[in-house]
């Protein structure tokens, strides 16, 4: 029988460190007795987002909750890169899946941002964060991450730190330098702003268009909804960072 | 009163020529009537995937059926691309993105794989086709990608045209190209094959590196589900397209 089942990874929020027990909640802890069938004994991987990846072995269950024994780290904690996603919320779904796949595709940080035609009146940003973990727990990501508050579009402008680049993907853009052409030349972290599905208004463009550090970009002739241009610009800042880009 | 309503742009199976008459299905009837509450006289656009776009102008209703005139065309066909996705059927609604978005980015010919570690055991074509179309209508796309029969990953391989290049997006492959090296090599058409959740099977990777036309090429360190491999392959080619890539 093997003890080890490595293909669950499970986010705790508390310190990790060698030879410390912690104790899973009553829904990890249900998940990984009913679910998953794991008894005493067996191990899997566990991490917090800040100390690293771990084994961690079932030590005991007591009134159905897991407590565990940490074993050896076997990853430890990444460097962060920031990548900033600051984005319209979209309505349901859309905006779960855009969490996900902006999750697995490196985002360090959310920002939703309110425009003038953002349809949905309220984000849920505690619903974000449990779809952003759900989403580091499968794709082997180490880091959380971080879902801020959300604000205006005047507002974020206002506070941006002028020394940092902007990308503003903005749709049928005919002038606006391609994002590949942008990206070679910001190699580091990167942070990108995309509007809701009825786009900017023309009142934002100017606004926008009159700040230094906000740097258009396009991301080709087709029309693309929110969601998928938002992934597009991940995918093309994460093949950027490629060897060999 | 504005009678063009040109963000409603409508699919229809029927071939279109200026000055000629169609009508339209129930389903779309009720759309137009109750849902979007037009009437005589008002206008919006036609594609049919073959003759470009039109604008059409409502003008009769009979028996709850839109009939419309057609009025001078919008945009011509454009020629096809060929981007062939292979790909292995999800599950439930993740299948469902994966063709919304690989049809947003320009996917011209859906080829569903079954592999050994494919989940589902069978593909409904006709949802995947409805599921295109709907995108098609809401990009300003006006190809209609074709989805083809399913078949295994075996037969597929034997049919394959030896000249073309099939790029094999291989999960955890140091190795292998980086993506966006290998697509400075295919400016024209491509072909991409991603496997299923659980990935190829140790026999299946043998049998597809024993093929000289497939091209296994590397999407980064990152851990990426499968519909969002597919959809960076998508995302990276069309970037490679644009001027200035």
């Amino acid at each position: 029988m093997n003890d080890q089942t490595h293909s669950i990874r499970l986010f705790i929020a508390t310190p990790l460190k060698e030879n410390d027990r912690v104790f899973l909640t009553p829904r990890q802890s249900h998940y990984l007795l009913n679910v998953m069938r794991l008894s005493v004994g067996q191990s899997f991987l566990i991490f917090n987002g800040e100390d690293g990846e771990f084994l961690a072995q079932i030590s005991e269950i007591q009134k159905r909750i897991v407590h565990l024994t940490i074993k050896k780290q076997t990853h430890p904690q990444p460097k962060t890169t920031t990548l900033n996603l600051l984005f319209a919320p979209l309505k349901g779904e859309r905006l779960g899946f855009l969490v996900e796949k902006a999750t697995e595709l490196g985002v360090s940080d959310f920002i939703p941002i309110f425009t003038k035609h953002t349809v949905p009146s309220y984000i849920n940003l505690e619903r974000i964060e449990a779809r952003a973990i759900e989403a580091v727990e499968q794709c082997e990501r180490l880091g959380i991450p971080n879902v801020h508050e959300s604000m205006s579009l005047e507002d974020m402008l206002e506070k941006w730190s002028p020394s940092e680049a902007l990308f503003f993907c903005e749709e049928r853009a005919a002038d606006a330098l391609p994002l590949w052409e942008a990206l070679k030349k910001e190699p580091r972290g990167c942070s990108f702003l995309v509007g809701p599905e009825g786009g900017f208004s023309v009142e934002e463009k100017e606004l926008l268009k009159s700040k230094s550090f906000v740097k258009p970009v396009s991301l080709g002739a087709q029309i693309l909804r929110s969601e998928t241009a938002a992934i597009m610009s991940l995918c093309l800042f994460m093949a950027s960072t490629q060897k060999g880009a």
